[in-house]
């Protein structure tokens, strides 16, 4: 509660000192236009990127919120929570990230547009891929610590991954998924509970109708997030097409696994509103290029496939033998497609060429421009093998150190292992349809009592 | 199950072999822009449809799929089938329509862009039209079967209406509406069941407001549906601003029939989920001519009439007489809307003249060009009348063969009578509020046992 | 009922007098660009403000619908009348906005475009609000009524304020949410019903998740709302990104207050839902200024605390003190952000100067041209003032004349106290969970019988 404040009034100063508008939010707008001789309003990057970034912004909110409200009693947690830590995160990203991409050497300041506020979405992802893994079982406290550095360790690994190694990732595969994914895993094993409840870690029927609302726009927006930042023209086209390729063989491969793996065929919710979703983490790298759309149909193909039998298996190998709770499964659904995907974006880098890209396309789709000019696709390959085991090592290092100072004997407001997954704790709970159930046993009671008089007045006969 | 597998490797060889980048999505896009003289990214197709595609993307998934989510306990149903087969049917519907309409001569493949996916999209829709008529009543590889020879059907009728007859059908009253509604309508009269359960063909609260979500998305979104592959500049513009006004009018029509028909004036939800949409079908072939708005309210107020009008007496009529079991009144949402837009567009073209499109405007509208240039609209008129011809025949026979098909001796896995609307058949259905009720007949079961062991210890006091 | 069908067709009658296409959603548009030398059909302003009009029509219908599905039996009332006066609303809208902003002086005729139908939606805002005031007290006969003067007033006010005045308002802190809360405030204070039922004023869980869709909808789109009839480039852009900073801090204080206010710190979910939301209503006027990022962050912190602190505080004030019932608070989410959003839009434009600006860039944000050349930005700020006494003039009148209206004896088929908050009155209710519970009275009530049955022939037994 102090600490929203505080931060509130530490970033409003922070802003002051930092943040101003960049050239095309800029009321000089018009004589930038005259300057560089724009002949339309249209031509600003906000009619390029807008449509984008309100898709990614509903992913983020409505997208991650509802596919977290699956826990019976923990919707409000669910959904609340990834509120308040994206609307948290999303003022710190702007700052860090501005620090290391958009800062203005001749002011000294970080010069903002549209394309720092969907990065800035791009940031919170991973912090909200990392709250998947710890669902129910944080306090909001430990969440914005979580963030907090998890925002700090993505900026700098992301400064490394795309700005030193000049690697190519707009949909953030190994950036945002590999990341978040692996440091949130990381916590959760530091913040192991031998005695978690069970009973509520669980769905009811209206509770999976709800996730199905988070699933379908995470599902459907994905090629707008992979295309967001991708380049104008060309660039964003095809990554759309691509991630919508890869994304619709994931369904299929998810509801087939899922059917083969059960008893009489049945269909797993979990399954569906997870692995559906696999193909988009996995072309987070190579939908800008050409990849082809046969090529997105084997990733998504493939991914739909591992990811349902990562909730079939690995999960429960994961919190039996390695003490890793991970509550919406995120291993399955970020960590292995988007290593995968880190994967296929190094091996497509490599194997570019002109006669597939055309000479300006293949300078365009990589930037081979300036210091990177005499960079071979070959070489762009081996670069994209090293982003990815920086995203891998940030994460699990960074989640190390984050999860020993959450497990640090403190004021964090952590629920207790019999709280878990109960929304009681932090919200106001309205009593509902369920408080049917006292009732129930009240009047079974009153049942017995009367039963029990009655019998009592028969004994009192039969001594008359 | 494994159809979904062999299905998917084959989609995999068949893109493969076929399909490739179109010019504005493939990376020789800058050398594309320097032959053509475009000056600016932003005139990539992408950016004239991408948003429009979005919409039509959540209609597709989020709009019919939680539409169909009012049943009491068929909403995984309701939302996880239209998922398998949209993500399914897709993928064909690229390879379908593209061999009909985006085939390259010089190389024999298939180029996609934006507009290919976007028209994807719209051929699945006409299939989830027709599941909507068979919701709850079969199994998802009867649905599968019906998906793969409906898209086949529609990329059929498509070229015949769109190229052989050079009608124009935006957004697809006749093309979509009007063949996918007959089309799962004659299916479900072979499939006739005449012992239906009736106990969970209903809502209950709370699925109610979930199908209202479906509802209001693909109210909002239709205007994109409509303006999605019209013309650039005036003719998007037109489409939606046309697909708006009829929107608002069906409205007010169906509150009104829906108020009048019942006892006290209450309102009927079934009504208020799908009658306010007509006017949204009824203007898909009309939407990008100059049927001027009042027109379009003219539309939209006689939509909302027929529908509800449709739900109150031609459904129960359909099922009673003509053996039709139409579970989400399809017959009302799209049948006779889809018919009346036809109409409507085919006296809309029968009475342009240029005083009213100016004659730049006539030729681009209805596309009087090349081979097509004596057109008058007069005769355009009798092809758009006769374009609603090929999409009856189309939905009817085409709809026999399949049903006939469905029906065969055969493993389809469908469900019993007794056992249709319900989830328990295809999905693990998590344990929930409803349990109460076992409990509470449990509770009355132990209170009955109980008084009878009373009365029988009653009795032995009587014998006392 | 019968109200619906006159109005529709009188509507249809004055669109057919009145409306007709503007020049770049007609068929002449293509002549329009030759005369006007547009190069491209994207210059149309159509892809300008489509995917703005496309959010902003989310909000209105998913965003304020879903937000009113909070009560617990009154989610059909909330989303479904929500439905119809939007409906409703934007017709009457078109018409007026029409008269006052687009007539056509040559031939008398309104021309609509976009820019138009996004005004609408705004307009019909106005009216949605002041229905939050009074959810689940009123029949949808007197909604109607609300709607159409509501509608009325809004399109004389703003013609005063935005022509007259020529203030700058582009997201409507003023014009939209001032008067919308006045208006219905207004009209719950004449309404006021002494012996309103408590005991279905409130939520359960489901319905407070349903809340979230409406919440979540509204935050993410607000910064289309009011970019939405910015300025082209620059002013849409900047619009954009100060409402998602505001937005962004007012979700840290909302959580905060809530939880310093409450026992052991929990959250409540109604501040949540709301109060959150406060920080992109208060930018409403002074988005599209250059008020830099810290400032929008000022102006959300702000928000977020006195629109929580409402909650706690003044609504129980002003319903024991001043006899205002505001169902959903819109007293701390719409009038006082409103007013403060105001009075942040004057100070901003009367602090405005050329070297924050540009010389170009001043006019062009102020619209100094033509007859307005002359005013400073010092004037400008003082008649910002004016503009906001003029909405709260407007709002307070136009309610209590309203509010008179809707009070005299008449066949307005308005809920008793006891029935208000309840679907039972409106809507055709199906069965569900909740009708347990008289299958729990009824066993209990045969269990007693049985008892009483027993308690009988015990007595026969003592007789005997």
């Amino acid at each position: 509660p102090v600490v929203c404040f505080v931060w509130q009034i530490a970033m409003i100063i922070l802003f002051g000192l930092f943040v101003r508008y960049d050239d095309e939010s800029d009321a000089h707008w018009s004589e930038h236009k005259h300057e560089n001789n724009i002949t339309s309003d249209i031509e600003n990057d906000f009619y390029f990127r807008y449509p984008s970034f309100q898709d990614v912004h509903v992913m983020i909110f409505v997208g991650f919120g509802f596919l977290m409200t699956f826990l019976k009693r923990y919707s409000f947690g669910g959904v609340g929570f990834n509120f308040l830590i994206a609307a948290f995160g999303l003022q710190w990203a702007l700052l860090m990230q501005g620090w290391f991409h958009s800062l203005d050497p001749a002011d000294g300041q970080i010069k903002i547009g549209i394309e720092n506020i969907i990065n800035a979405d791009f940031c919170v992802a991973g912090c909200l891929i990392a709250y998947g893994a710890l669902l129910g079982k944080v306090s909001p406290v430990q969440l914005m610590v979580l963030t907090l550095f998890g925002i700090t360790l993505f900026a700098v690994e992301e400064y490394i991954i795309l700005h030193v190694l000049h690697v190519r990732d707009a949909g953030g595969s190994m950036v945002i998924h590999t990341f978040g994914a692996y440091y949130g895993l990381t916590i959760s094993w530091i913040l192991y509970r031998p005695k978690l409840s069970k009973s509520l870690n669980g769905s009811v029927y209206h509770s999976d109708v709800f996730a199905m609302i988070g699933t379908l726009f995470l599902w459907m927006f994905w090629p707008s997030f992979n295309s967001a930042i991708a380049d104008h023209g060309d660039g964003q086209h095809r990554a759309a097409i691509n991630t919508y390729l890869a994304l619709a063989a994931s369904v299929l491969t998810a509801f087939a696994i899922s059917s083969l793996s059960a008893r009489k065929g049945k269909l797993d919710m979990v399954h569906i509103q997870n692995a559906t979703l696999a193909g988009g983490v996995a072309m987070g790298t190579a939908a800008e290029f050409m990849i082809s759309p046969y090529g997105s149909l084997i990733v998504g193909f493939i991914c739909g496939i591992i990811s349902t039998f990562g909730y079939l298996v690995i999960t429960p190998f994961l919190e039996k033998y390695l003490k890793i709770q991970d509550t919406c499964g995120i291993h399955n659904l970020h960590a292995m497609p988007g290593v995968l995907g880190g994967v296929v974006g190094a091996i497509t880098a490599a194997t570019a060429s002109e006669s597939v890209y055309g000479h300006e396309g293949l300078v365009n789709t990589f930037d081979f421009k300036e210091k990177y000019a005499e960079r071979t696709p070959a070489m762009q390959g081996g670069f994209q093998a090293a982003g990815l085991c920086v995203a891998l090592a940030f994460g699990i290092v960074g989640g190390a150190i984050v999860g020993f100072i959450l497990r640090l004997p403190c004021c964090w407001g952590d629920p207790s292992d019999e709280n878990c997954f109960d929304d009681e704790v932090y919200w106001e709970v309205p009593e509902d349809e369920e408080s049917i159930l006292p009732i129930l046993e009240y009047n079974s009671h009153m049942v017995g009592k009367n039963t029990d008089m009655m019998s009592e007045s028969n004994f009192t006969v039969e001594q008359s």
